[in-house]
């Protein structure tokens, strides 16, 4: 895989800045994160109280303000050289450092998980300026205002949310021939990980096991129960290879199943099925949902299908575009997202079937590609 | 060490219930995090886009509104018995659902860490309802407007600060015994985040391995730098032994250490101790910074001291208090923070010294007990 460049970066930069024009911004605002790490390729050792900003506006080299200490690390990231790097000190105020470089730019768009803290302590400094009125005037989170920054994926995105989900695939196939039945979730959890790393994740996010009754919450990740024969397992696991992210669930049976098992598996798996077809240029993310949700809701389960139907993937396993009910926006090619119908029934089992899933021109393709069947495992 | 119980955590939240009408806001508004986590003993899985927020107001049950999906995962907290559990569903607006638990309440204080996404959405449901005018009218951040809800602790958090402190100082122990020279720090690293496990850290944070220039890198961790002999090593590690942090840095020489790392380790340890000299009720955490870096810089090195003397420790291994100029808040018994001066030579070498220090009524007490000699190691 070939490593992202400074050029990349820079490009994607300029890219971001142009659509904050484009949505009427006067800026982007980016605190470290997920958003920061595809703009820059900077990640700090940690996220503290202490501000780190990227400011991106037009007619303005792309300026980050940081600590003086992190000051090196900045500059050993990949997209340094098309930042301007300015530091500040404990006992400074850093807010007072962001403010020259907002100029009386307007509203700028501010990356979601920028803290509370800072962004009250930006919005002080706006309002004693005199820049702005009104709650929320000043600012606007990216999610809100420039969802589909980060969405289509480019060819080398692809490339690696394409291994990301073969190494997926890969675990999934090994793991089916573990025994699972007299050992605890948390065991079966740690083989997963194991071998999401063993094909080259470096980062493993969620390993959900969720067997029997456990399976029936669908954020149940894995805990000390043993697993016993009869029951339905949903396996759900992924995490980042290549800082680019895998997500796929698959349901298993220890055992033969029983036939409301088998009925409620195949019910989720027309649903994934039909959501999956549905998918294609010009399609919204609200119709993906209302397809999958349709499946369901018919064969009586809409009750227990108690989540969106997916959510995109790129540099996070989750980000916009999400495949929920009041989301209009249009599917366009090299978007990627999961499709994860799921019936969920509480005290007794779930049944969840996912995979990642790009838009082409000529439909959706999938980069999950494990069967779909309902596994029996020993 | 007794485990905290659902009414330990009730009181907390009365706590922080109270100290919010003191401080004249309408209640307290806590994503997850460590807020949560000491308020309810609940930490999500992940922390995600979705919304979580506990609502604490006078006159109203501790109020958590969550995911629907992880409402079980709420209901299994030690601290879900003293909380009304309210959920909304993937679709519903979230905002919507806090709307209510707010009443005409005022301004609030939100947890540092709070996404912006989630604020923003916040302060436009206040300003849809007519509530709210200026840009931080409604809200402000809690280190801002309660910045000691967490700094004093009691009993239970004194003895786990003291077990974790005492861990990280047999990790020290330890680590000035294996072999440095020609070993990389990654491996120096391994070993004493090891070391921290296996004596009782159930979260490993940092293990900052600085040999030589890297040293002079305060927020260096470690690399694949092979360390020599004759090199300055600092090594500051820390993480969390029953939910509550550890931080120590020690500076080691490989062999002889030159005269001039001598000259500098001793104003470091000189600065040191007469920062944890001033430690007494009623100083200000300013004036114990004045004095380490009075010690400083009348030994020529002001300059090189780049950053605070230090920070509170509890459930993170930052928060307040912080040791900085411009912080006027007195000390009180039971608040415990880092005194950590350091002088930094680029391309040179590093020394640190950290301890963690309680406040007690007759002034500092040290929960790190190592030497704090210039130990020469192999």
């Amino acid at each position: 895989m070939t490593p992202f460049t400074s050029d990349d970066y820079a490009a994607r930069m300029a890219r971001a800045t142009g659509a904050a024009r484009e949505a009427g911004l006067g800026g982007v605002l980016v605190a470290p994160g997920p958003d920061l790490v595809w703009l820059t390729g900077y990640q700090p050792t940690a996220i503290t109280e202490r501000l780190t900003l990227l400011v991106l506006a037009p007619d303005q080299k792309p300026t980050i303000v940081v600590p003086a200490l992190e000051r090196p690390d900045v500059e050993a990231a990949v997209g340094a050289p098309a930042l301007s790097i300015v530091d500040w000190r404990d006992g400074d105020d850093p807010y007072g450092t962001v403010g020259p470089l907002l100029g009386r730019g307007g509203r700028f768009g501010v990356s979601d998980s920028t803290w509370a803290l800072h962004l009250l302590g930006l919005q002080r400094l706006r309002a004693d300026a005199g820049l702005s009125t009104g709650s929320d005037a000043g600012f606007a989170a990216l999610t809100d205002c420039m969802p589909m920054l980060r969405a289509i994926k480019d060819r080398h995105e692809l490339e690696r949310l394409t291994a990301a989900g073969a190494a997926a695939d890969s675990s999934f196939e090994r793991i089916v021939s573990v025994t699972f039945a007299g050992r605890r979730e948390l065991d079966v959890a740690a083989d997963l990980a194991d071998l999401l790393r063993e094909f080259g994740h470096e980062q493993v996010d969620f390993t959900v096991v969720g067997s029997g009754p456990n399976g029936a919450n669908p954020h149940h990740e894995a805990g000390p129960r043993t697993i016993e024969p009869g029951d339905t397992v949903v396996l759900d696991f992924g995490g980042l290879m290549n800082g680019y992210g895998s997500d796929t669930t698959r349901t298993v049976s220890v055992g033969e199943p029983s036939d409301e098992v088998r009925t409620v598996h195949s019910i989720v798996r027309r649903a994934q099925q039909a959501a999956f077809e549905a998918v294609r240029p010009g399609a919204t993310c609200q119709d993906i949902d209302r397809v999958a949700r349709r499946v369901i809701a018919d064969a009586g389960y809409g009750e227990r299908f108690i989540h969106r139907t997916g959510h995109g993937i790129g540099v996070t396993t989750h980000e916009p575009p999400y495949i929920v009910e009041g989301e209009e926006q249009p599917l366009v090619p090299g978007m990627c997202f999961s499709i994860e119908p799921g019936i969920y029934l509480p005290g007794r089992f779930g049944v969840r079937i996912e995979d990642i899933v790009t838009v082409t021109p000529n439909g959706g393709q999938r980069l999950n590609n494990t069967s779909r069947d309902l596994h029996v495992v020993a």
